[in-house]
């Protein structure tokens, strides 16, 4: 039997709907949630908005005043330890006086998980953790990952029409996919930390990669709280210093890093290819500009080169019903494959209609990590 | 306000649920159902089985019996004026008493519709039409396209990878698809009059395109009554005499027609561009040997052919969660499409899951009637 009550789940599900309320701009900060409750009834709650505000536990606390004396506190994600650009939340708890705090999953960090229970256990107060985990897990995969392995959650946008192509013979690519298809890559783009691309596609496009509010779809701004939108940062991979200033990629609002092997604003090494070195190049966005979700949108070698160093955790891929023949421009370049053991194999995890397209959310599955 | 009661729905659901099981067996004909009903109870019901077996009237007759007198027949399709293999179903109606007739929809052949319905009325019975038409139309888009056009209705099968291939560079492709999609084939062989294909494709595969009873899902078993599995025909192009007798196209049960400029079962001309003439073999498979639904697998050459030539009427295309890349063989050759108006369009009807692949319904947009 389990520990949690009805009440206990219906709380902890309150916390987790709060949480993704923050979806859109928290990063590099996780989405977390945060219910009070006593004798019966919510008395405070709240959810994470951005970096450098209050946390959940401080929204939700700030509402329940003097009735926290006594509560439990339900969260998403253990409460931190540590002072930041704000003071530990274990500590406001504490008090706050609450008689109990119930986590849906411990701090994703193997060097502090645990240190925010136990400051809440060494002030006398009754922790239970694993509520909901699996949910509350759900809520931070870009952020967890980055917490685990110091790499990038990696979500790599595809489109083509049902035979496979991304272009006529002579490049024409506008628009294979529908405007309603167009509109549901912003909401994908308004999630990440940073959008990848090359030279090659933003000067080919025109491209400027930046997300539109008012080209959002409707249910995105019903739960987007801030009027100005946070722009992910664009990284663009530029190794023979093509882009210039007339590129609607420098029009608008938010940052731009070059990456090159020199004067770039990252600078990465060639790899043995003698292309850069895409794992280096993730692993410096983790690590100094704390990418939790990159957002790919590429030509077919960027895209082939990432799945092929087993770099891409997720594909969103758009297919529009056309046929456009196979003088097209193919999804990917020449493979090599001489067996049928050989070829990628991905799952199927979702498939949804947008507009007259279909959207599939399609996971590679890695044989043996490199 | 709708003439029809709800249980004059009711009625006609159950006819036309019983008409469904036909699907299987009853090519050349359509499927129809039958109900019988008097003082708001089911006396009689029964659907047509087979091609030279009862028609769905006659089977609720015989269930009825002398209860039928004073009855309402509720029919998918109006009853038959002429005699056939078996006597009018409109005299039959008469002979037995029925007080009203309900027609889902008339008969699709514009020469014969109404003589039904004018028998049973000048026999004094009130007959009424147009209960749940739309779904009686679907009951047999097949049969109803052959009436009314003298052309088959054409069903292109179609399967590769999420990324257009469909085999590799040395022509490897068993298998792209899961166990599930390739019984999941088995139920389109068994519903079509015939499965067309061509020499090319049953020589590199030894393929033998039949339906085996052992490989069809359990879902069919259940509603296929003869034990005695039909075998559509199966068509092959073989203009240059490739096909022979050491192949297992040869082994099993079934017929098999070769398709050829001379010396063939069929015989057709070749077309302004030196291929046999498509557009006339099926015009002769409809007229000659009465085929409703024609079922093709086929390699690139033969579909693009049927599709340039405005002749597919929808198509089943399996997609597979691997990647093959663009050194694999695509579903096309090349279109030689300059512009983004110049591509095929098409409209996804529906999309399943079978087993790791997905099966989408896809029909073709075709602009101007060739």
């Amino acid at each position: 039997m389990s520990v949690f009550s009805a009440f206990d789940y219906q709380m902890m599900s309150r916390a987790i709907a709060l949480a993704k309320r923050g979806v859109y701009t928290t990063t590099p900060n996780p989405n977390v949630g945060c219910v009070l409750a006593k004798a019966g009834q919510v008395v405070g709650e709240g959810y994470h908005v951005q970096a450098g505000g209050p946390h959940a536990e401080v929204h939700a606390l700030r509402q329940a005043g003097a009735q926290a004396k006594g509560a439990t506190a339900y969260v998403t994600l253990e409460p931190c330890s540590h002072y930041g650009r704000t003071p530990p939340c274990a500590e406001g708890l504490i008090q706050a006086g609450v008689a109990k705090v119930i986590c849906a999953m411990q701090d994703p960090n193997p060097q502090v998980a645990g240190r925010g229970i136990a400051m809440l256990q060494a002030a006398g107060i009754e922790v239970l953790t694993g509520l909901m985990e699996t949910d509350a897990v759900a809520l931070n995969p870009a952020f967890l990952k980055r917490m685990k392995t110091g790499m990038p959650w990696v979500q790599l946008k595809m489109a083509a029409s049902l035979d496979g192509q991304t272009a006529l013979a002579n490049g024409v690519s506008q628009w294979i996919t529908s405007p309603q298809a167009r509109t549901d890559v912003q909401k994908f783009r308004a999630k990440a930390s940073a959008i990848l691309s090359t030279s090659q596609t933003v000067i080919a496009d025109d491209a400027a990669l930046t997300v539109r509010r008012h080209a959002l779809p409707e249910s995105v701004c019903q739960v987007y709280p801030v009027a100005d939108i946070r722009q992910p940062v664009r990284v663009i991979l530029d190794q023979h210093h093509r882009l210039h200033d007339g590129l609607k990629l420098y029009d608008g609002a938010g940052a731009v890093l070059t990456v090159g092997q020199d004067k770039a604003d990252i600078c990465v090494a060639l790899d043995a290819s003698g292309k850069l070195d895409l794992r280096s190049l993730l692993r410096q966005l983790a690590d100094k500009h704390q990418v939790n979700h990159l957002w790919v949108e590429a030509g077919a070698t960027l895209s082939q080169a990432l799945l092929s160093q087993q770099l891409v955790d997720e594909i969103i891929l758009y297919l529009a019903p056309k046929l456009m023949g196979s003088d097209g421009r193919g999804l990917f370049g020449r493979f090599g494959f001489e067996s049928m053991q050989d070829v990628f194999q991905l799952e199927i995890s979702d498939v949804v209609r947008v507009g007259s397209d279909i959207r599939m959310t399609v996971i590679p599955q890695y044989h043996s990590p490199k």
